[in-house]
């Protein structure tokens, strides 16, 4: 078994996560899993959305979109057909959740944060990419709020990051780009704090059903490679 | 512990799975898992989507909503709002997904079958129990098509179900209604085909990460209720 | 003349109406006129529209809708297209202004009351039989409010009702079934009082203009089946 | 009893039909009832929507819209808003059927006919001055295209007008302008062939249900009514 | 060189400005470029937007449209389309920001003046027949305002006119109509205050780029008409 | 007069022009104006939209974009909205128009070229930057599809790009800030030919109208501006 990009089954892509990358958000990444890139901006507003209002807490909410030539084939654009797809709405809410599990919002005050993950080229997993660059953005966010007093406390529960495994040719592999992506049998992405607990896990069999064991072994591949995904993590942000 | 409604853990709530319930569609079921009710039809249409003509096969497709007072408090309407929510359409994609993991559809012909499943009641679980009720909808729709000679081959590989699993107060439950939905800690929804392969598995932690073990035996309680769920299937459609 | 049922033309299709069909709205009624089947909930919320606010007065409204394959043919969903109808707006309306002519808003207090109209089968006369089953569940709905001390007296003004008349081959019938509303050279919908003034009068027609006569005729069926209606609204409100 | 205005009971406003108001569309009219005023233009275009193709025949179909200060307050442009509101839909779905009823869509070649009527000013019975008006538009229109051979034959079964009436203070009274229509109890639009036959009749009552005897006697204005405004386009027709 | 219409290349069409067009608004002018006919109000109300709230200043904004047979064929209404076509939007900004430009708002109080312009009729130049149209009708709401005692000063600067102009067959020619709008190599759009400082110039090269030369006959040819509108304005403006 | 970025007023930002910034376009620039930053993307498909089906020509389209956190506080996402606002679509016809200009589509087969701009950090100048820099990305798409051979001849006439001026405290200047930008009291796009030729001329009077010689000195720094602009994309092109 070869994988098309040569990589060995439980090697994650060039992972790059370029802080500052723009001038104005309060949190900026560019985060690159392979040729998968995408620029995620954390923009703190004070205010929650009236669901929450004047219970003392904060809220976290994600956007996500593609540039229209990010992809192979040009698509449309969101804005101009009217209405965000519902893939788009799935990605951006799953974004959400998996960083509002890294959060204590009650320490976040009435602020809201959000979170806008926009790809500026696609290889496969961008969702996972997302979570995982925006997770720095979101940091630098706190950290800057922090700085300037606008919060007495970290609400940081720990870090988070996600990675896409898959079954292709019969093989579990991790991180899979577009040419994997198209082929697998099954296709998973994970989610995990950085304590090594699972935030999200969200497989589906693409052809036939897939086995219990072959779920254990990719999850066994998530577990290692978001390890690998948090020590990056960590490392960027010790740098700056 | 005790469940609120007094089940045991593993224990489903009272499944009922009503043939024929409404006059019109090619399969029509009325679904409850206790007192969620969801009416699921399956209409058959000649022709397929733009980006299938020609290639001989079929398409299946999945719709789904909630009347606005199935609901402890009213909804809004979503035709008046203007859009389908990201739940609406997370949830009708998964259910599309689903059933075509059951078919073969290159032996559907020519023709798509539209999914729509309407909640009527709502108590939790609703996606799950839309999968399964659409899944007896859909046999009946093939069959007819196979009566009427519209069909050659059968295009069913095999029976879908699901469940939705958690973990409540620590305790892994099986079949979740809204009253525990809303406290469990992790909340997962898990399809599976007759023979016990995955076809989707969303696990979410509502509050802190769930761990492997967790995990581990939500999967088993899922396991061994889908089988009873397929057991039910079989037992409504060989009814007649 | 022999209508397709086998009615005589001055006879209602089987009617029954069903209370607490489903749990959680205040008033919850499934109303069939034949093989027409509607669920009609009412769900009061505090507070009214803005143009009413301060007056101290209440509101009524009315949403309506058709599952897709509630038809012969399957419909598109009107969530999915992103709008309702002309159809559904004229209905939706028709039903608001009928349900608020048989009542005193003053005597509501600041609450709206919402009724939802969803029709789960279809065979002709959706509207007048919306009409006539939302009227019981807004009097289960007001009944409620009142024994929850919400109200201190009671809003209602009369009961209302509706059925639909029509010219067949030349004779007027009453309450016209999906066949005989396909062939109709005059289509009326009439909606009554139970004192038996008028409330609506909605005649259309199909073909050639229809003469003074045809119109007295069916608004003579049209008296006398709501007058059936009534009957039956109160024998099953005095059940319950 | 004292009309506002002045006038009878059973007086028509100053009626006025001026043709070829604007030069580019095959049928222009102002219409003024009064100080309601409606351009009317009938539109040609080759061929028929979908549903027709093939069959022969043609379709003619209406839009209605006001300029958003026909009114006296400002409405809010429904361009802008990005939807036509309930009662627009309604009052554009009952000129197309009023206008059909007037024809023999079989004579007219795959062609279809829009008619545009939109509000300058409104003072009242903007839908029956627009059916009234837009009648001539569309015999203009008709005639148009008998001069250019499109036709074989007159598609027109008969000219078609209509008025409001209503019951205010306890009287009937034709034509209501904005005044009157405020405070009326009941008000009712009717639409008749020239020949005398009804095609539409709509009553509503704003308070109490209204008597067969105030609907007889409304039906009797409105037929005068009409029969005076069949003799104005008569009239306007022959003077070009 | 001969225009179409026997015009002089300097020589404005036939201008007329029609005041009191119509009844309710605060100012109404009809005004005619010719052919090009356009209906322009002012509609005072109380407030202001949210981003000027508590400042103590006006407002101004205007909206554009067309009625579907204004033009040589039919267009699509953009209320039923659903939304304003980018032609529009830049229209009616460039008339609010014209029109804003020759007031001062903070003389305005908080009161918004919102300006229609609906085109009637169509054949080139309508949008400076509309500011040019609207700036009368503007001057009209603001008189009325403070004959009312709205307004202690005249928030008027001084009155705006626009022009069109454009390179035909080599020839700089003012205020083209459609059959030279059609034909143009350059286009161009002049908005000036009373005093001749320039407001907006947007001009567009259809064909080939333009030369320097070819811009400042351009603007020559609109600085002298504008002096015509604006004479024609004062004129209209004294007269009532 | 000092300049807040200390540039002289005839002086251009820092311009930089990257080509090849994404992969999958087929001309893809990072164009640079000062901290103004647009990904620009030329995508080549088969075929041009209705209206010119059959002519053997081509079509160029463009679309403009922000991201949300592009500017110094996040603006709502247009996708989210459901709408693109006026701004968006009166930049997107602007940079079509001006490209246009620079082509012979005859020339082009009957393909569509679409430009996407996508600002990423916005600091004044976006949509001159985006047309400079789109140009780029275009002759890219135009030279690779002529080493394909999927092109004869070569549609480009002449480089096209853009630039702002505006008078600020007085005094003309060139390729304005975003500080500079909301202090203009005139600002004015300038898009001209590589030989020097107008292709739009845009200017709007921010405060007071502005005279004709401020006019005319403001032509005159954009004409020198946009020949240092050319000369870089020349640059560019050359070195690849």
């Amino acid at each position: 078994m070869q994988r098309p990009s040569g990589r060995r089954p439980d090697q994650l892509r060039d992972i790059s996560i370029t802080r500052q990358f723009t001038r104005h958000a309060e949190g900026s990444v560019l985060v690159a899993f392979g040729h998968t890139q995408v620029i995620c901006t954390a923009s703190v507003e004070e205010g929650v959305p009236r669901f929450l209002r004047g219970r003392g807490q904060g809220w976290l909410t994600a956007e996500y979109g593609m540039l229209p030539r990010s992809t192979g084939t040009r698509m449309g654009r969101e804005a101009a057909r009217g209405r965000q797809g519902g893939r788009t709405q799935e990605i951006q809410r799953l974004i959400g959740r998996s960083l509002r599990a890294g959060m204590d919002l009650s320490k976040l005050g009435e602020n809201t944060i959000t979170i806008d993950c926009d790809v500026i080229q696609a290889d496969g997993g961008t969702r996972t990419a997302a979570i995982t660059g925006a997770c720095v953005a979101l940091v630098d966010a706190l950290n800057g709020m922090q700085r300037d007093k606008r919060l007495l406390e970290d609400p940081l529960l720990g870090l988070v990051a996600a990675v896409s495994v898959g079954v292709v040719d019969g093989v579990p592999v991790l991180d899979l780009d577009y040419v994997e992506d198209s082929t697998a049998h099954t296709d998973m992405n994970v989610v995990m704090g950085e304590d090594g607990g699972f935030i999200e896990v969200q497989g589906t069999a693409e052809g036939a059903p897939f086995e219990r064991g072959a779920l254990d072994a990719m999850l066994d591949l998530a577990t290692a490679g978001i390890g690998e995904l948090v020590a990056r993590q960590r490392e960027v942000l010790a740098s700056g």
